[in-house]
């Protein structure tokens, strides 16, 4: 039976969590979870990754906000970024790893690692 | 000068909204958005996903859970995964899509693609 | 004008020079060389990567020699191994770099960074 | 013990048959062999594909020949490269088909599906 939840969508921000519980009950109503070990998630991704790199492959340079592009080409690009997204949400749980949380921890990491210079001074 | 943002970290749910805008920053404060083209981020996301890969690469299949993992390995994977998902997160934001709403659209896509079959009454 | 070049196949040998210069050849008379920068025929090569892993990403772990799979699997298989071998030519060939003894110089480097440990005298 | 064979280049031209070969003694005398699964290849190939995307993935658009490039730079685009090459070698390898020739019939096929059009006449 296809749950009501499935088909909404919210307007408002979309969290990691949300995504995750939503996957998690899209493959357990569906009876696709025994397929969902670690490395056949990672192939998964593997694989989207390729179709999101196919999308830019014989384009040469692409500019930030794709001006040319037609709208049924920056959907196919929405698609193939999403897929990437969800297959790398789905590979986390079933690891038992929070990827929002080890996220912000890794954005955390990299500001320590990577300190802000303060640009004004280093011109004196 | 560092901001405070950036090394706060909330115990709450994650949003891609958040981790968008704190990585928009965080290349802003730097002046690294200056590198932040499409293909260099998709090349750097693809960078990521093999350093994920190369953490599965000589295991033979992995167990759900992770249980013979060590907390180094765990980690190890927790970042790699993020580094992923950042790349991700700033590659759609350079290419002006907003990544949380598409995915949510593709899980609904795929539940249309993808009906639930009732399989109780299909063994009738 | 196609050339019957393209069409011969060798029963011996075939060597990363032969489909060099058939690939260059290939791309020249159909006017495609111009869209082979190096990193449009990386993105190429991951794209094709992620056909490859598509490939294996739902078997779980798969035995040598692929014993339970069909003709029609083990040649798309090898249709996409291929697709990731050409494109990693043509890489090659437009930075200018000689592939074949690029490889035969990293197997002698591996060779001297893993020295072979004699495992008879190692159980004495 | 580590055979001569191993430390010989050839100056001619490089088979896929001789990279087989080689490797496969490499692995073999190592003990590596049993790490060879056909999924553990393709991860170790997706690792190295990220790594060859990691030396492209801040330079912008590149031009033929690597014309700024450092020795250095290209020596480790090389050692990629090769990477690359010789876990595709191993994959083909372990699943028992012959890369040389799928990729000679390849492109045959590919010369079929893309007939080269008569560009002169085609301007009348």
């Amino acid at each position: 039976m296809e749950t009501s939840h499935e088909f909404s969508t919210k307007t408002s921000d979309v969290s990691l969590q949300e995504l995750k519980d939503r996957l998690a009950e899209f493959a357990k109503v569906r009876g696709w979870d025994q397929y969902h070990s670690p490395r056949n998630l990672l192939l998964a991704l593997v694989g989207e990754v390729g179709e999101l790199s196919e999308i830019f492959q014989w384009k040469g340079e692409v500019a930030r906000g794709l001006p040319n592009w037609s709208p049924d080409d920056k959907e196919r690009l929405e698609e193939e970024l999403s897929d990437v997204l969800l297959y790398l949400v789905q590979l986390a749980d079933v690891c038992g790893l929070d990827l929002g949380q080890a996220a912000l921890s890794k954005i955390v990491k990299n500001a320590k690692k990577y300190p802000v210079v303060n640009q004004t001074s280093s011109y004196n």
